[in-house]
């Protein structure tokens, strides 16, 4: 499982303050934690407040990459604020994320192909996120023919499915996971599939959420699922990740597997 | 999920301690406690050790059937023992189990009918467990031809896919849960499905086993699973049963869910 670590977002509280306060230490912090976790990259988000974002990113990719040279997943809606991230990272960079619209696809797959990043494609467009896995693999087969075009290898793109929070639009996980599994007849060598996993739960009581993100996890890896943004500091989901991947065969069996991963 | 507990099982100590002093209470007892814990079913199985295995399970059944009357499945592998526990039994019985033998499907399957019993059917017959989904879905198939000719409706047959343990047959877990997928097109009504599901974690270190356990099952009802007969007492187990049906839509959300499906 490739675990894209989803703490460093100017959403949470301890972000926003280090921010504010330039302390390089709490960001610094919290990359070294989520790989120790078993994170093999790190999202960046400054988060909704920053006064000035394309600055604020150049300094978060750069006071991470002081501590890890992990592959960093420069999330935002903002071109700008995307080529900033791209140009401060040294690393492997991720585009999280471009939609469906054809505007937005060339404005990206651009920068990706200027910076050799890999992108998160979601599968919604201008009308939406479609309802069923038909609608959902439609903008994923236009997403990868706008890969193509671009001359981006399918390698680097990764199809977000796009979950929704359970307790308001249930019906989505279903076809979220059959949206996985027929991603991969898209194209051959088939793109990767990837989940902002916490959306699930979102909204959910604080003493089911957990449980809702590690089991629909372990789904979305028996319906095919390569990579997750998700909580790499949650013992108990990266359990599940490790867990479900040796059931599929993606980790060789031995007594203490949980640990042989870890230490990888 | 229909949940049939495993724990009525001479094979477990305090089982064959109650056997031998013909004390019900033991028995009566983890009924109750299965029920109460979320299973829809109960296991009832001599175990290896029975000198008089005729007696006591029609002895088990009688002594289950004061304090429930949940669906009993009759675990053995001897014709005489199933026919002692289904002619014992009040309310519905499982024929556990049939494999894809000629000849054992012939005689299971006319018990099946004389005792309106529904039937759990395994993929495997004298060759063993064929390696993949394909020979797998092969025998699932004679499964289902003899389950016609006998006039068994197939809202009562249960595939049972035969996990293996990972330790020792890590390939199997990923072709077992292509055939469960796979199954529910066999068929229209399609047969349903379920699983011995302790047996993927036999002989993993006690600290995996539970975690290896719920991850699969996970796993599993994303494939399209319908029972299984499992540890029933394991909380987290259940949880992620409860939790993983919630995500394929098969209960309603609400914030109490799992509360909801335990008062069921």
């Amino acid at each position: 499982m490739f675990i894209i670590g989803e703490r460093i977002n100017g959403m949470f509280k301890d972000v926003a303050g280090a921010i504010k306060k330039k302390d390089r230490s709490v960001i610094q912090g919290l990359a070294k934690k989520q790989i120790a976790c078993g994170a093999s990259a790190l999202d960046v988000n400054v988060g909704p407040a920053s006064d000035n974002p394309k600055e604020t990113m150049e300094w978060l990719v750069k006071a991470i990459a002081e501590v890890t040279d992990a592959t960093l997943a420069i999330d935002t809606t903002k071109k700008d604020v995307m080529e900033a991230g791209l140009a401060a990272c040294k690393s492997k960079a991720i585009i999280n994320s471009v939609n469906a619209n054809q505007d937005k696809m060339d404005a990206l797959f651009g920068l990706a192909k200027k910076y050799n990043a890999s992108v998160i494609g979601l599968t919604m467009d201008k009308a939406g996120i479609p309802k069923d896995a038909e609608g959902r693999l439609e903008l994923a087969m236009r997403i990868v023919a706008a890969c193509m075009e671009h001359g981006i290898d399918m390698s680097d793109l990764y199809i977000d499915a796009v979950i929704l929070p359970v307790n308001v639009a249930q019906v989505h996980a279903r076809e979220v996971l059959k949206t996985i599994r027929d991603t991969k007849m898209l194209a051959d060598p088939a793109p990767k599939t990837i989940l902002g996993l916490s959306n699930v739960s979102q909204g959910a009581p604080s003493d089911s959420k957990a449980l809702i993100n590690r089991t629909f996890l372990a789904m979305a890896v028996a319906s095919g699922l390569d990579a997750a943004i998700m909580d790499a500091n949650d013992k108990d989901l990266v359990d599940a990740a490790i867990t479900a991947e040796l059931l599929m065969e993606k980790q060789l069996y031995c007594d203490s597997y949980i640990d042989a991963y870890r230490k990888k």
